[in-house]
């Protein structure tokens, strides 16, 4: 039986094996099911049964590319480890001295977990840690972003910091909790841009996951109106089914247009720009009226041609953001708890651990319009 | 005599005379020296008797292709009016109700009194101002960004919103006061990074009158250590009398390279661009380390190729000013006045008001390495 | 009729007569109605037909003993004025210029118009504008605060700047829109709070109008979980139905410890005074944990003994608001229009405008358990 | 020799014995030198040895009657411990993982080490850590508070974690370097009120040290005038050499009349409080202006009349601080470091480490007008 020094179990509550099965990185887009000894927690750490895990389009650059962000030094690809950053499940260990959670308490995760010694940190910005990924070369910093530098989710048991951990209601399903850091990143990009945005004007542009919580999240915080842009109807209309007061098919009309008409001829206050296409900051700014702000959490590949004069000419700020940070995800959590939107609505497939690689390719192909594809580690009991 | 009902003037400390001489904007490049009346002030203005003016990079733009800004509607160029918007004078006479400045009082001014009824001014954005520019088309919303959008400096008097003077010492020459308005507007920029950056790493790019200010204002501020990079030698040395603490030729060495060494091998915290360089964005983002950022008090006026994905992999936050907002200029006004800096090592000329074409070319073209030029009205006494 | 110079009118949409009904306050607590020109609008103003307005506490104080904010040089008693400024109405006439909004537009009114020219205006504070006042002595500084400074809405007609004005969607009746201010300020305390207090623990004290609107703009934030205390159950109760999770009624228990064992044996985060009870501060100190922060809405009028220590050895942070500053009442506008909570629910008593001392008295003397009472001007068509 | 597994010595640069002398505290009042072993620095940790340190009033209380902040559940009297926490030195031996820092690096150190796993800790307030104390009862949560809650500076050495140094030049005086923490407490003050002071008006109440510090940090960061108010014309004159505009004895004059007589007329804009007299509060409202600010650096220990109408009537905010947070250390650092003011002004007595009873004397009873007194650990070589 799992026991490890200095680490609380329950066995009645939470019984945990030695071992178990976890999908491991080799080469890129190499992924192999090992069996593997489950983790042990250290100081401010729990273990976590896993419960499901979501695929996210990170974990397939992950898979293929590295690490999302820039890793001091350029460290080579990160091998043998275990990717998956979107998942939540149920506190089965407890490392020494932690008593903020219970064996048994249902939770959900977010990704990072900062070194706690480097400025950043110390200002509050975990997300941006100067020690970033110095964690599988030869230094350790104790930075920890599960399932992007340090083992994450595609396995039945994982180590959680608990700054990462989000206790969830019984009302939240698995499946909806894993929605809950993605819905937290939306939320860390409004916080970003203000927050107060009761009242303000919002263009979502890009449905996939990131903008579509966008919308519900802003419409959640007051935003009016909330516009949202895409190339495909069937993903704009579920941005209406999660609040958008206005979708517009950028292959059918002019998106800056059609948002100066809609809003009453005027520009609107902020634009989330979750597309990653070339033109969309230039997009942004045209949409925005003077002293607007843009939020970027998607981004072209390769350099593109941007009107800085524009910007600059309209005191515009823009704010590129990188995951789930100033614990937004708790506020999302909330939002999400007290049903403010229903985020199951980007839930389209559902798939065994053992099919990790076949849930992957729906996500990745969109495969019969997946959306938000997510994996169990067991059978309903 | 200048008696304008309901103004209050006073002829033996500040005598005005009914019409005074002006430069005035025909077409584009096109001014004349001409008579006109002195302009009366309303409530909440003053009549300032204008005692000395600098030429900005942007007065050439305004005197060619009109106003720094957007204006709303895509309004004609603006003719018949005085540019000029760094002067600084007397106060001669007050609009109705002024009592918050004397007659005599010694008086340095801002560009912009915003609208104060837009969504940006009542937030205090002033600079941002909805209606900008809506003062010489058909409606009048209050906007005033004098040498902008409604008459400026270049002329014997010129009428201001309270909003927009500040009182400077007797120990601040005429010269000097002009400056004030630069130093403001570094003052915005760098309110816009958050303000607090004592033992803060700053590069700032581009040895122009903004960014050799830039270089004074966080020096002031206790910004450690402060990069100045640049093409010309003697710019930089102007930058290290003004207190950098690093100057960088980048016509000799890789500036990024450079700065990272000199910075103890890690990122800046914040980079100020005042170069309008079309790679500067880039070369900022590399110079910064994660959750850096970017002030943009300069632009190419062509797009630009961005590396978007180092920004935001990165968590860089990019913030376009324009102008000096914020009452900015008044905190640069007292490091000025308490001598932190010495803001008249960027004056290199004077001409009298009569040769402002002059003037102009010098400015323009930099001849005998000018940087600020400033017209004066009258001889000394 | 009707028809100032400069001033656009429509009498087919809002027909204006040239006198109206209006009481006038005397001497203190006499209150007259009597008949008077209709007022004109200015530049940036508009003519609002009232329609209702609502009776607040403040209401009783003005007319007892003058404005709410301390008027600089402690001008006298103001006379031979309209009071009450919780009022909404439809634009009636247009001021010079005005295109912002249109006649026959139904708006509500926050009270606060800045001078716009003072410090503090230029910074976006205008409820805390340096000039409060100057407008009923000798010198007028522009600042309007109406039914406080200048002619408010105990009468058929009031003129108000249009940055103090708020669309209100249809599917709001005259009645709900008059408490919209109220909203405002429970939104402007939570906002100087922070803002972002979804997931956060907020304890509002005192279930008056403002407590019990906090109840609800806190709960639209995603205030989790929200406590309320009061001593009257009828009060508390409403404070349930607009959301509470949690009521104390301190005449049975003690709040400081019920609030930390209902919050799992923790502080809170958030504290909204608003009882004005002498002990309250203190209270408040004990329920938060460290780095809380107190809001202070109401207060008592004589001095009260204060356990600073506690505070600072909390790092503990109060604020002290008065009014709807910040563009708090858009915020709230948009919750209450999207029927996120309903205000309505303290909205117990309407009366005619003729009967207003009978309003004042119920809300006074809180008549059958009083407490929104709202005053119509005319009977529905 | 001192060579514990896993850290890093380098005997040539800065040996170290394996025992030292240090005071330990028993019961209160009770301090007692003995010889104990050289502590040992973990990850994240360092060995410094102790150069200097500087006594503080905080000191006093510690030694009185236990930690400053609030502990939870109201622990103990904290006992065989060493207090001091105002030291400097140089780095002797570096934890596991170590490479911030380099053996022989001169440091001075800031207080506390928050837990890092808190809501506090997490938004960047380490000085308002939810654990704070817990390290030294039954639980460790990880926060340090040296001289507070754990070993500290009347000793040869001390383990700091790295987040609580900061490297020194050359040019600064061990003497000098005790001063920062002080420093830097004024700054975190000043900080909390919005930080960007300059040509802001700042009264500060109480000429200690860190009111005296207080007065050159806001100078430093522009502030202007500045006031300095106390009752002992010696305290006012170092006052004034440390940059104060105005003083006043307020044995001689009326505070709020002076002050507001010497600032034209007008309300100041911030005050900060480092008197702890009982009215000081009340006095700190009445010398600001609508919309004003104040900090609490320091607070009477019984609970005292406060007048809360005159404060919330005048949207004034009140921010109770305790000790550095926010990284201000650092930024005062770099003022002293650049020579912007001379701290050494309030440095009046040197001891030696056994003589530490005589030096707490003269403090506390401040003999020979005593401001700072530093303990020294060697004669200088």
């Amino acid at each position: 039986m799992y026991a490890p020094a200095g680490v609380k179990t329950d066995a009645k509550k939470v019984p945990v094996p030695d071992r178990m099965r976890a999908w491991v990185l080799g080469d890129p887009e190499q992924l192999i099911l090992t069996d593997k000894p489950v983790p042990v927690p250290a100081r401010a750490e729990v273990l976590v049964r896993i419960d499901a895990v979501a695929i996210c389009a990170t974990d397939l650059d992950v898979i293929k590319s590295g690490p999302p962000a820039l890793i001091k030094g350029g460290l080579p690809f990160n091998k043998n480890w275990t990717p998956g950053h979107e998942y939540m499940g149920t506190v089965a260990a407890l490392g020494p001295g932690v008593d903020e959670f219970a064996i048994g308490d249902r939770i959900t995760v977010e990704i990072h977990a900062g070194c706690g010694q480097c400025k950043r940190c110390r200002m509050g910005m975990y997300t941006s840690c100067l020690n970033y990924g110095l964690n599988y070369g030869e230094v350790d910093k104790g930075h920890r972003a599960n399932g992007f530098t340090t083992d994450g989710g595609f396995a039945e048991y994982a180590v959680n910091n608990i700054n990462t951990l989000i206790k969830i209601a019984d009302t939240m399903s698995d499946e909806e909790a894993t929605l809950v850091v993605t819905a937290g990143t939306s939320m860390y990009g409004l916080t970003e841009l203000g927050g107060l945005i009761a009242g303000e004007s919002v263009v979502v542009i890009g449905p996939g996951p990131i903008g579509l919580l966008g919308v519900a999240v802003a419409k959640a915080l007051g935003a009016y109106p909330v516009f949202l842009t895409g190339t495909r109807d069937a993903r704009l209309q579920k941005g209406r089914e999660l609040g958008a007061d206005h979708v517009i098919n950028v292959t059918k009309e002019n998106a800056v247009e059609a948002v100066r008409r809609l809003n009453g001829g005027k520009g609107v206050d902020y634009v989330v720009e979750c597309s990653g296409a070339p033109d969309a900051i230039n997009e942004a700014g045209r949409m925005l009226n003077r002293g607007g702000k843009i939020c970027l959490a998607a981004f072209p590949h390769d350099p593109v041609l941007i009107d800085v004069a524009h910007l600059v000419r309209n005191n515009i700020y823009i704010y590129g953001i990188r995951g789930e940070g100033k614990s937004a995800t708790h506020r999302a959590e909330v939002f999400m708890r007290e049903k403010r939107f229903d985020a199951t609505k980007i839930h389209t497939h559902t798939f065994m651990l053992e099919d990790l690689p076949e849930a992957i390719r729906y996500a990745r192909d969109r495969v019969e319009d997946a959306i938000k594809v997510v994996v169990k580690m067991r059978d309903a009991a």
